[in-house]
């Protein structure tokens, strides 16, 4: 199972990340940092005569690491109670991705597993919640199952390491990757 | 009571804007298009020694309007069950606001209120709602009232016309804007 | 089209009643109280090996009822954020149902459909949201298509008919179900 | 601190029961199973001219064991995406609480906590979302703070002793309950 990780956080070390690193300690994967690459908004023109444009970024460098993976982590910090905008940036342009005669974008998201990993700083458990509802709708649009989800709450760096629940989920859930291999 | 439309969409034209132009026929306001200023995507530095660096693009400018008006709609079609990049990369960024000392960022929010126009195409009165659901956060973090949304449903263009609920919706939310000049 | 609403409320001629006889004026329909019958809390006997006992309570009247007509209105007042205990507990009986050899019952319910009309007194559009969200889980589990709902506000009796929007989506739905017959 | 916990499962010794003797294992505590209670559901008398009538039932036998401990945890399976008919019934009640000049009954749960224990066996962590968004509503408007809650999976009998994350979340708070006393 091939394991890809999609950082949004927009730090570095910051406490996303840190809990992602303790979930894959040991486990071989591949990492981007979101706020490494250059990611234009969407521009929607799927009612365009002419489609899509291409852009000139590194959208579709993520992208085919996303479809070369089996296994995504979409690790992202609770900014404003949704993902960060690097991450939704993102996202947002699997729209022009659906379009793309070069691949089977849908049916190959379709064949993976996605897992969320997310922190924040205000009542994460809770007021993280319409940001899960939203992922599950997400991955439920392009047929990819909800692995399952872990919520940690921190706020300045390395707090995430007091959150013993978040702590010992990212534990379990290193086990159940490292079984997996 | 002054008026601004933040429109999220990115493209012009579309299904929301057709909506919320519907709710302003003749209400005087601000209009801007985030697809049409750059803004970056936050590098959160909340933590970092000297704080936030400035960043030289049209945030402030946006910002300036939204604090110089009262009743702030936030106009933006849904993209992956959430708000568009354009306006999660906006929103990010008042954390930079919430510590920029030339602000009262917070406070000043706090007396305005807000309202959510938005459209989509996949059941948007339910799997909009987690979009919703954000919003009530972000709004309630910097103590603004939300004074309501309309949610109507549209993929291609001018589809919206037909949703007779969300139009019905907008007409009452312009007689509202209309008795509150 | 035979039209059945479930009323939850659990005092005459309150809110959600108006609001609900207002979608329906001058359109036939059948009409249960739920506060009327004598429904039982489930014994959940799933995993007992005789199954469920009969219980002599005016439920399988009720299941009847829903049987027989193509669409169900589920009229609740937000109690306490979500149905009036008096429309749980008859929800919660379902359970009885799937496995009672009298019926079909997933299959009989996946070809009707589904409508909520609801009111609140504390922020509805808001915080009746994860009401809901559980109603589109509960249609979706009996593969019953959510055809769509309306949340309304009002607390003292008649309140309901000052919210000019409910009203008025209780208009459009009420020429929609016209429509039907 | 004392804790009380509040049973809404209707049958014996269910997943949820299991998981919540986990969390509770060598900590003093008062349970009530609430199917083992009469509780009519409401009969909303707050705009009677008289108030709400007394009702011959468990209920104030429950609500007083509520009052007197400090510490509320709402162990309740899923049913049908809710908290179980059982539950709902005696929360609903509430509503005459609030009216009772025998209490101060808002002011007296707003210096409890409160915890939610719940169990489902369809994807819980994701479709039992919306009823831990009421449970945050409900605790809200009393002023209780909500500590926490843990989500396990399972449908057939002790199915909960095989969600490894579940029973570790239960361990975990097993030492803060212990930690607290």
């Amino acid at each position: 199972m091939k394991i890809l990780v999609l950082h949004g956080s927009s730090r570095d070390a910051g406490n996303t990340e840190q809990l992602t690193n303790l979930a894959l300690e040991g486990v071989p994967h591949t990492s981007i940092r979101l706020r490494e690459k250059t990611i234009q908004p969407i521009h929607d023109q799927r009612h365009d005569e002419g489609g899509f444009n291409a852009v000139a970024d590194d959208y579709d460098e993520v992208t085919e690491a996303v479809l070369t993976h089996d296994f995504l982590i979409f690790s992202t910090p609770i900014y404003w109670y949704g993902m960060s905008g690097h991450m939704k940036n993102y996202v947002d342009r699997w729209s022009q991705s659906l379009r793309d005669k070069r691949y089977s974008f849908k049916e190959s998201l379709g064949q993976k597993q996605a897992y969320v990993i997310t922190t924040g700083g205000d009542q994460p458990r809770l007021k993280g919640l319409p940001l899960i509802q939203q992922f599950q709708y997400v991955f439920s649009f392009v047929g990819m199952p909800f692995a399952g989800y872990i919520i940690g709450e921190g706020n300045k760096p390395s707090d995430i390491m007091s959150d013993q629940r978040a702590v010992e989920e990212a534990k379990i859930f290193n086990a159940w990757l490292k079984a997996k291999q």
